[in-house]
């Protein structure tokens, strides 16, 4: 096994992701000597070519597929309207080849080598690559930053099989338009793919073992988004097990437990159950580094335990966000350079899912905030009474906020409508200037505009919003 | 002529658009006795019926149907997309009706008084309104707020002829497609109207007497505006005049002069050159409230010079947006009810322009900083680098920061993009929160979503966006 060296750097990034391939940026920006090692034939990760994007992609492919389906409402007049599926995945491929081309640019750009093949530490400072002809290429550093990220956990009995059994990977690759699908799971990844396929017409029924779909996401939310899908003819089953999958006249048998114990047939099932961390050949074990069920254990400035060794990403115990992986990248990168840095406040992290309607937010729900015993007070507003989604028919949905009683200052913000991860990102300025819900409601939001919602159930929160 | 005494009112507000029907419902929130003089048969003023409301839906219908247009790069086919003008018109109406009549209810919810007739001051404390009929109703009141809004700006030789010139009124009814139009005027009223006739299939002319469309906004962005309309094939001729419109064969011909000089021959004509406040016949001579002209001063908490005399929206000298005049509306209230209020900060106030591709802004443009004396950093960031335009095909635009060099606030922020009026209620809060630019760089925005671009742009203030 011929091993070369690859040189010397004051960081190393394994994954390329969008918490490596940020961190990358950031690292040559700052004039780190700066390499990237990544596994696959091209930059970019799951977040690229197997999760955020495509993913996306379709939804927004789903979502246009619908307005025109509805456009006669509007005065808009189509005749056969068809989905030409080889097309819709050659779309989403073609945006996907641009953006990992953008990503290799910006490599060349702010001059980090890239080196193609697995990465691990063969001891600290130094990362071997092992190309796919096995050849190994050994880089000293002074820093390492693992942002190998996860794949899809997957149970026994759950195992894709290359046909029916499928995870996030091969539901972005099918080559037509299931039937019907079964989706195991309603975290961000279930949902969406259920959206998705409900759009194109697929029969989907959606299994999640806990007591609410979104389980992360506020109560009332995901009761209603719960409420909305199923008048999108979606069935869900709650608080109920996936017993067993049998291979089945035309798919596949699965067997559910629970609060539901019927037995759904469909053509393809999708495992959504939750990511698993790639932490398992990295050669941690040549390192301090602490893993806890499969997590790397981290400090605020994402330093593990091992001098010079950073996580950053879904390797770490945050939440498994492209956008948290990104910040986390930076800030690993930035106190390696020895800038003023500051710990992430998670609670100030948004989160998006784009099913249709989607839902965003930041901050505590209504639960986790009385959990805490917070003394709050809760304001909402419904869509509907507004101008600008009536104009847009989209009506469905409200927007949240949890605010501290005493003072006032707004702790969360939940939105459930078609456009709510464009408006979450006021949210997170509002939740990190620390503006109070008085603030809010005396802010002028433009009109007509999606966002009056949201100033909306800030005056609810003293029971007075103007359009209801 | 009979008088009849129509009661006795801690408010008697006239004029029901977005400053006085919001003014209305704040004040029965708070308890005041309250009354709303409408001098036309239905509330909501101009901004719900011949304003933002409908130009809104308009706009949205002509956005959908370019996305219908071009949905086969997405794999939709769609055969024989056709417009049916009076469907779209149909449509329109439609959802204005639906919110007149929520206007109606709030009203009755809240208790306000709706008096239908034209409103004028007798004198201090008493409200005149003459109905339909000539029957006059006598309304006596502690306070008042005008709120007669605006209309239409007609200099000599461009006055509505019932045929083809027309104003935003007639453009918001006509039976069919102008084949061609000439817009006078390159403000949001002119460029909108422009945006959706083009989009329709017309041929638009734009003529702006001075050096920029849009030229209350940034010149960067009015400048990329412009280009990406003429790649649109609308016309634009700035630094120009017209000189005469006159009948000729199939419509008008346009003479124009300056920059430009070329005879325009259209189907029809839109006069969009401003707006002049509703003051002249509300009796504002038996008051002592000074008007400048045409416009009621006011003090910062919208007090006239007549105690108890209020005046608020398009009738004073603030920006003439149906937002600024609700939030006016209701400081207005506020104060008569003796709460703490504040002046309202109209550096801090959104403006929207929904054309295709939509401008935003808030703050400060480059410009109006530098003639301040300001040492301000600007930083941009154009869309076309991010994952989520790509994804939806809108990849014009970019979004432009100035921020002060010393201290990083943030100044002002303006965008230009499809969707530019989603993004722009973040920036608002930015400004509100008095964030700096590095507190916004680090701010963690969800991803894929079109705000990364304002988190981006606040990045290249210190020159490192990431993506770029």
């Amino acid at each position: 096994m011929a091993e070369t060296r690859g040189g010397s750097f004051d960081v190393v990034i394994i994954g390329s992701g969008p918490g490596g391939y940020v961190a990358a940026i950031r690292a040559g920006q700052l004039g780190l000597r700066t390499a990237i090692v990544e596994k696959d034939d091209k930059l970019g990760g799951t977040c690229l070519w197997r999760g955020c994007i495509p993913t996306k992609a379709l939804l927004h492919n789903a979502y246009l597929y619908e307005q025109i389906l509805n456009a006669k409402k509007l005065g808009i007049e189509v005749e056969g309207v068809k989905l030409n599926f080889p097309e819709v995945m050659k779309n989403k491929d073609l945006v996907l080849k641009r953006l990992g081309a953008g990503i290799g640019f910006l490599m060349k750009k702010n001059k980090v080598q890239v080196f193609t093949g697995m990465g691990t530490i063969r001891r600290p400072g130094l990362v071997e690559v092992a190309g796919a002809d096995k050849a190994v290429t050994l880089l000293e550093t002074k820093n390492t930053i693992i942002a190998t990220g996860s794949e899809a956990k997957v149970f026994p009995g759950m195992e894709p099989d290359g046909k029916g059994i499928i995870t996030n990977i091969e539901a972005l690759t099918l080559g037509a338009i299931p039937k019907s699908l079964v989706v195991i799971g309603a975290g961000a990844v279930g949902v969406e793919f259920a959206s998705i396929y409900r759009s194109y017409g697929g029969e989907v029924t959606i299994v999640e073992m806990l007591d609410q779909v979104l389980p992360l996401e506020d109560e009332e939310i995901a009761k209603e988004l719960r409420k909305l899908f199923e008048k999108r003819g979606i069935k869900i089953h709650t608080g109920t097990k996936t017993e067993s999958i049998k291979a089945a006249k035309g798919g596949y048998d699965v067997k559910l437990g629970g609060k539901s114990s019927e037995t759904v047939t469909a053509e393809k099932v999708l495992v959504a159950v939750g990511r698993t961390p790639n932490t398992a050949k990295l050669g941690l074990e040549n390192t301090k580094v602490k893993v806890e069920r499969g997590f790397i254990q981290v400090d605020g400035l994402m330093q593990t335990a091992e001098p010079g060794l950073y996580a950053i990403g879904d390797v770490v115990p945050t939440p498994l966000l492209a956008h948290v992986a990104s910040a986390e990248g930076i800030l690993a990168v930035e106190h390696i350079k020895g800038l003023d840095v500051h710990p992430i406040n998670y609670e100030r992290n948004p989160s998006v899912t784009y099913c249709d309607p989607q839902v965003a937010s930041v901050g505590l729900t209504e639960k986790k905030a009385r959990e805490r015993g917070l003394d709050i007070k809760v304001g909402k507003f419904p869509f509907m009474a507004l101008a600008k989604p009536r104009i847009e028919h989209e009506e469905d949905g409200f927007v949240k906020i949890v605010a501290d009683a005493k003072y006032g200052e707004i702790l969360g913000v939940h939105i459930l409508h078609a456009k709510a991860g464009d408006l979450i990102p006021e949210a997170v300025a509002v939740l990190n200037g620390e503006m109070t819900v008085e603030a809010l409601a005396h802010t002028i939001h433009p009109h007509p505009t999606l966002s009056e919602a949201i100033m909306e159930a800030a005056h609810a929160i003293y029971g007075s919003p103007i359009h209801l």
